[in-house]
């Protein structure tokens, strides 16, 4: 069974969205995702004026708790945890409040995951595995196996790797 | 720069004293440190009318927090850094309440280390790395490093691995 390495923020929690819903609720503002993209950063999207706050908000209590579930995620992850060895990878100890939220966040809506299938850390060089499936080329670059990139708004000019587009897409090309 | 883990609880943090002096202030009954080696568990060492809560305080909000530090293990620690490229590594996602907890256990007694430093997982088995030090059999034995296994009161039986015995003998070990 080959080992599948799946990173949480913007691949099955819709970081962004979750982030633009509570800006939206609190200052009403728009988001220029072209920004983000030229950035590569989902804060640079807001405006200069809040970034800061954005930036806080990773620390808030709740933040991560409460992001919604990426469309289609929950039921192609669900099938490919069949197939692989599936575990969930993501780099989140520069957050420290995240790392029980995620706990909680992963087995409300992936029910299916064992806590043995949870992996919070900072980086990712060190796990070895065939398949990576992530949004963030700095975790990808140095990966031995066969790196996806997730196509994710910050990562839209990003080359050099074959890319999946939403989860129906991951279906079609690891199912 | 070869790639160190090490372990927490049992190695870097000392669970067993920290349950010990928890089970004494609230109970002051007697532990028997045989029936923990016999039973390859800490739990094991606590009278059986009793083993159900010490399994119960794994899960209570601030006992990982407040675990204290192993002998010698910050100086010792510190120089291991310097030497080797560190991962903390803490198979910590079966009990959710500790993942924060550990983190800020971390910075606290060990503000050397960058939050990169720090992983917690529920099984080890997908870590690539030259040397680890762990308390427990079941990490080490499919471990493709060098295994070190770190005495505890539960593994005083355990044959078949080459042992440290607290941090002094680390130092002489590894240093």
């Amino acid at each position: 069974m080959k080992r599948l390495l799946i990173d949480m923020d913007e691949v099955i929690a819709d970081t962004t969205g979750g982030m633009v819903a509570w800006y939206k609720e609190k200052f009403g503002g728009d988001i220029d995702y072209a920004k983000m993209l030229e950035g590569q950063s989902l804060v640079k999207g807001f405006p200069a004026e809040h970034q800061a706050i954005i930036r806080q908000q990773f620390f808030e209590p709740g933040f991560f708790r409460n992001l919604p579930v990426m469309d289609d995620s929950v039921a192609v992850v669900e099938e490919l945890n069949k197939k692989y060895e599936v575990f969930i990878v993501s780099a989140a100890t520069e957050f420290p409040n995240s790392l029980t939220e995620k706990y909680y966040w992963l087995m409300e809506h992936f029910p299916f995951f064992h806590w043995q299938q949870l992996v919070l850390c900072g980086v990712k060089s060190m796990i070895e595995a065939d398949i990576m499936i992530d949004d963030h080329v700095r975790h990808l670059k140095n990966f031995r196996g066969k790196p996806w990139l997730f196509t994710a708004p910050h990562n839209l000019n990003e080359e050099g790797f074959e890319r999946i587009d939403g989860w129906k897409d991951a279906a079609m090309k690891l199912l």
